[in-house]
C-alpha cells in the first residue's frame, strides 16, 4: 500500500512521523486532529456505501475500521515504522514495532495531508487507502429482526418474544407500541414504535440488537 | 442566533429535523455523520487558537464545546425546537424541549448542510456557529508545572516532587529521565523526558496534569 498524495511541504509529513519521545515539536497535536477527521471521512463513506445501516450499526462498522489495532496494520503497510523519528529509548525499544505509536503516526500523517492540501485532498486519500476495507464490510441487507433472531440462534438462545403494548391515534396515523423481550442470560426489554406493528416490532428489535452487540463488545 | 446557510435542497434540511418518532426517514443517520463533522471542525478550531495546547487539553476543550446539553443550548438558539418534526408521542409529551432530541437534531443539521453544500461551507457555517464560545475558552500560556502547582494548591494539596531518574546520551544530545511525584490521595507519578532538565519536568507534570484533570472529570 501506498500513501498516494505528494506534500507541498515535506516538513508536514516529517512532524506526522516524529514521536513524542523525539522531543517537542511532534505528532500529537497532529494526531489529535488526524483522529477527528478520520472519524469523519470514515463516517461519511458508510453513510453512502451502507444507505440502509442505523447509527448504531455506522458506528460499530467504524470502530471496526478505526481502531488502533486496524490502524497500526495500515501504518505497517505503508511501511511507517521505517521513517518515525523516535527517542533513543524509544528507539532501543523498539517502539517503531509498537501498535499505538504506528496507529497514531498514521493519525497524523491524515492531519499533515488535511493542513497540506485541503478537505479534498484528505478525502481522497483516506478514501483510497479504505477502499478496499469498506467495501469488504459484511452489507447486511437482512432486517433488524432477522439479524436479531440469528444472532440469538448462533448463541444457541431463545428467540426474543414481540408484545403489542397499545395503539395511538386516529386510524390514518396509527403509532404503535411494541415491546421486544430476550430471555435470560440477557434479560432485556426495548420499547419500539412505528407506523405498523410490524416496523414497530423492527424498531424494538433494532435497539435490542444494539444493546447485545454492545454487551459482547464489553462496551 | 441563526444559521448563515442557505439551503439548496430544503428537503435535507428538513430531515434533519425529522425526530425518529416521526417515523422514517428521520434525522438519525445524519446525527452520525454530522457529530463525525462537528468533532472535526471543532477540533481544527482548537488547533488553530491553541496552539500550545497538548492534544489532551484540545480533546478536553472540545467535549467542553461538543456534549449533548451545550448542543441542545445552541438548538435553542437557532430555534429548531419550534421547526421539530416529531411523532404524537413525543409531541404530546413534550419532545421539543428535551436535550437529546436537540442536540441531534443540531448534529443532523450540521450533516445536512454539509451534504447540501460541501466541506468548506459546513465549516464556515460551524465555525460562525462556535466562534464566541471558541474565543470565550481558557488560553492557557501557563506552563504545565505552573498549572500542576496551581490546580494541587488550590484543592489544598502539597507542591508535586520533581526526581531526576537518570540521563542518557552524548553531552550534545542530553536526554533527561524525571519523574512528577504527586502525594495522597493522588498518589501518582508519572515519567518525563526531554533535552534538559526543565524540559523533562513540564513534560512529566503535563502528563500528572491530565491524568487528574481526568479523574476529576470522572473518565
Amino acid at each position: 500500500m501506498e500513501l498516494k498524495y505528494h506534500f507541498r511541504d515535506a516538513s508536514l509529513a516529517a512532524l506526522a512521523l516524529t514521536h513524542r519521545s523525539a522531543g517537542k515539536p511532534n505528532n500529537e497535536r497532529m494526531e489529535f486532529l488526524g483522529d477527528a477527521l478520520l472519524g469523519a471521512i470514515v463516517a461519511e463513506m458508510l453513510y453512502e456505501t451502507h444507505p440502509k445501516a442505523t447509527e448504531g450499526e455506522m458506528s460499530r462498522l467504524r470502530a471496526q475500521l478505526v481502531n488502533g489495532q486496524a490502524l497500526a496494520v495500515m501504518a505497517r503497510e505503508l511501511e511507517l515504522g521505517e521513517r518515525l523519528k523516535l527517542g533513543s529509548g524509544e528507539l532501543k525499544s523498539g517502539g517503531f514495532r509498537r501498535d499505538s505509536i504506528l496507529a497514531d503516526a498514521f493519525e497524523a500523517l491524515v492531519a499533515a495531508v488535511y493542513l497540506d492540501g485541503g478537505f479534498e485532498a484528505c478525502k481522497d486519500t483516506v478514501r483510497t487507502l479504505f477502499a478496499d476495507r469498506v467495501a469488504a464490510l459484511p452489507r447486511s441487507s437482512k432486517d433488524a429482526k432477522t439479524r436479531l433472531q440469528e444472532w440469538l440462534q448462533a448463541q444457541g438462545l431463545p428467540l426474543p418474544q414481540y408484545e403489542l403494548v397499545g395503539t395511538q391515534g386516529e386510524d390514518h396515523a396509527r403509532i404503535f407500541d411494541v415491546n421486544c423481550v430476550v430471555a435470560e442470560p440477557f434479560a432485556m426489554t426495548a420499547a419500539g414504535r412505528g407506523s405498523s406493528r410490524r416496523l414497530a416490532e423492527q424498531d424494538a428489535a433494532e435497539l435490542v440488537l444494539g444493546r447485545l452487540l454492545d454487551t459482547q463488545d464489553g462496551r
